[in-house]
């Protein structure tokens, strides 16, 4: 028997039950949320007819630790802790004296992480009330998860899922309804920005830009209803500490720290999630775990993005916030890692990096993204999500430099989600068609144009 | 803190390192295999052209515990020990004083309990320098299980697809080439039955049992390649009763036994391996749980069916099996549980059938099925596969008569695996098309008129 199981359980009596908030512990907070209406910081009042109270509070909030309620630590243990995954024949494969740990956040039906975040949210609405919830959905990871907690709180939702996933993932749509969704394609004709889109341009295929302006539109124009999103908030990052929390007692389980801590990142909620815990002990000088995000080169926020005041969805219609963004304006090729085709980053990331915390953001390509999934898949028997593979090729490659090194260095990484609704995009790799593909200079020189110039506030 | 928690989870240094053998506690035997060229018992060289030859004597074996090798035990732990789920929102719903219990086999990748018996039966295949594996698959679950197991091994695979399966469900046949798999559908023009079938009618969309002859012969036409079966036969209940194992170490963990044992029956590789170490205790007078195999009404090959000699194909080159069978040429309705449209049934499961040890079968309609699997998937957050949906029909069924009786029953079923890939299935029930469907007497007298008559033998 090996000293270190090849997954490290944790019993449910040792799930962690309060959230980490990181900005407790930041030396300097990100800058405030501005309303675009008077283009002055955002207030408890301005984001409460869009989001459930408790949640507009989260996203201020300076606590440190927050407590998770009853009910969501109920539904909590319907899936979670989960496991802490030892990649021995990855590693044996490598011949690598690193040691790669892996938390797998994909084997609930959701198939991601982002039931971590839609179960809180859907259950401060009920609370207060709410009668339906709106949201968008790219990929349909996050549609699913909060189909999933709606039908558990008995809460109507209204998702407006990006119209080329609408079409081409059908069955995502399927499942959401199952769980007793609505499922619109965006543009639709349902709101104001989507009939103007679809006058225009009535082939739109949409985008997740588009899809939030219709979502925050539906919501704030009909009663008691709020809208619901999935990363870039703060309050996403809250709840989803819960991933590195677990991580952090699984590691200490079996005298493990990691030296890595990779994570892929297109809005934020699964880097901001897995690194939570061990923030902590960065920020507050007990460890120095070194911190690597990992986002698509077709779609490259922090590595050629911009750190400034941009909106959150093509409409303009949300709040502008401070952030690493390619522009708001930005079309991202249609890469099969949808969960990272966004054109900003959370704040609080944003913030980190910009401070030289988060250290280091990386760049892949797809088909060495594919790559590496594949073999990661045929060694330790589990698909994984094209987002998630993200990174997976950063581990690897860190792996590989630890060879090279000769150091037996400890490396964690996030495999977020599962593939199991990917296989259109496997079926692309098994055939030879999939490229590397990065947008030009001129393509990004175009889109940060489009950012507008808030130097003054 | 709830005394049972949600998820029972055992650590992997509690798994077993044997599999129960149930054969070894049986008063008596199934009757022999008939070999159909000689008409006589099939013998260990009968079968070693066929299977590996470790498996050949598991096929006979009457020793109680078989070891594991440390090889598959190396992959086990990749993905078990499973989970014991107490369904907490279930039973709350039904407003039932029973406990419901259910093993979940579904969180690996190929969805199912499936890799248990396709892990071994490619280590010993490799183990004997074989070189290549045939196999059938109808849903796909066996095919990707096996896919996986040949990636881990390195052992090149041939799948012959149920052509309905493989045009309606072009995911499957991806996830299987992306392990390295290559898959054909059935019939094809690479076997003499193939080239038949197609001649006679190039529409034909196959059948398992012609997957199954197509499997065959290319194994025993080809050299040193072997063929793998995922059900049915006794080596497959060997390896699958690392189910039944792990479950009643499990519930003991919480001071549970189960007062009934339900499993959905196709070829009974599910119910055969869940049941494992329950029927142990049965036989051996410590216990006595209620067995219940729940099989569709589509194809009520225990409910409607003979217990007779029968081929376990329809180009009729297998071996003869002495079983439960509603006949070789049953074609059954097309209905979403793909995994449970076979004509027989394990000689095992048969028997005790026939014996009145596995208590009851009950024979249940699609559309009851799905209502049961929506209700379960909204409450437990996992969305069942349709063949695992017919266990939990005949859960909610039970749970419902111990609430009328009032009497606080242990229920122990089986979910087998998950939805992710029959989203088309459920896409069907939201639609509100789905029925339920029996044969008619008429269809069912004329299938089994077609069964040989072996009574003499």
């Amino acid at each position: 028997m090996r000293k270190v199981p090849n997954r490290i359980l944790l019993t449910e009596d040792r799930m962690p039950e309060q959230w980490y908030n990181v900005r407790a512990d930041m030396p300097s907070q990100h800058d405030p949320y501005i309303n675009p209406a008077t283009m002055k910081p955002a207030t408890m009042e301005d984001l409460t007819p869009v989001f459930a109270e408790e949640l507009c509070k989260q996203e201020f909030t300076l606590e440190r630790y927050v407590d998770i309620p009853g009910e969501v630590m109920d539904y909590y243990r319907l899936y979670r802790p989960s496991p802490v995954i030892r990649a021995y024949n990855l590693e044996k494969y490598l011949d690598t004296p690193a040691r790669i740990y892996y938390k797998y956040e994909g084997s609930n039906t959701s198939g991601s992480h982002k039931l971590n975040s839609a179960v809180p949210q859907v259950f401060y609405n009920k609370k207060q009330g709410i009668e339906r919830i709106t949201t968008e959905t790219g990929a349909g990871q996050w549609g699913t998860a909060l189909s999933m907690a709606c039908a558990h709180f008995d809460m109507p939702l209204r998702v407006y899922m990006v119209k080329i996933s609408y079409m081409q993932k059908p069955y995502r749509k399927e499942i959401m309804e199952t769980y007793g969704a609505n499922v619109f394609p965006s543009p639709s004709d349902t709101t104001n920005i989507g009939r103007s889109i679809l006058e225009k341009d009535p082939e739109n295929t949409g985008s997740l830009g588009t899809a939030i302006s219709e979502a925050v539109e539906m919501a704030v124009t009909t009663p008691n209803t709020r809208y619901s999103l999935g990363s870039v908030l703060n309050q996403v990052l809250l709840h989803q500490s819960i991933i590195g929390i677990e991580s952090k007692i699984q590691l200490e389980m079996v005298d493990e720290y990691p030296d890595y801590v990779i994570g892929c990142s297109g809005g934020g909620s699964n880097l901001g999630g897995l690194m939570s815990a061990f923030m902590q002990d960065r920020l507050t000088g007990k460890a120095k775990p070194y911190f690597i995000a990992v986002e698509p080169s077709a779609c490259p926020s922090f590595t050629k993005g911009r750190y400034a005041y941009d909106f959150c969805d093509v409409g303009h219609i949300t709040p502008l916030a401070k952030m690493y963004t390619i522009g708001s304006g930005f079309i991202p090729p249609n890469i099969h890692a949808g969960g990272l085709r966004y054109h900003g980053m959370s704040p609080i990331l944003s913030k980190l990096y910009h401070d030289g915390i988060l250290d280091e953001a990386r760049a892949v390509g797809q088909k060495d993204v594919f790559d590496a999934a594949v073999l990661f898949a045929r060694h330790e028997a589990i698909l994984p999500a094209p987002e998630s593979s993200h990174a997976i090729k950063a581990a690897i490659d860190v792996a590989l430099e630890c060879r090279e090194r000769g150091e037996a260095k400890t490396i964690l990484f996030g495999l977020s989600g599962n593939g199991s609704f990917d296989l259109a995009a496997y079926a692309s790799y098994n055939r030879g068609e999939m490229e590397n593909y990065a947008p030009s200079d001129e393509e990004i020189a175009m889109s940060l144009k489009g950012i507008p110039d808030l130097q003054g506030i």
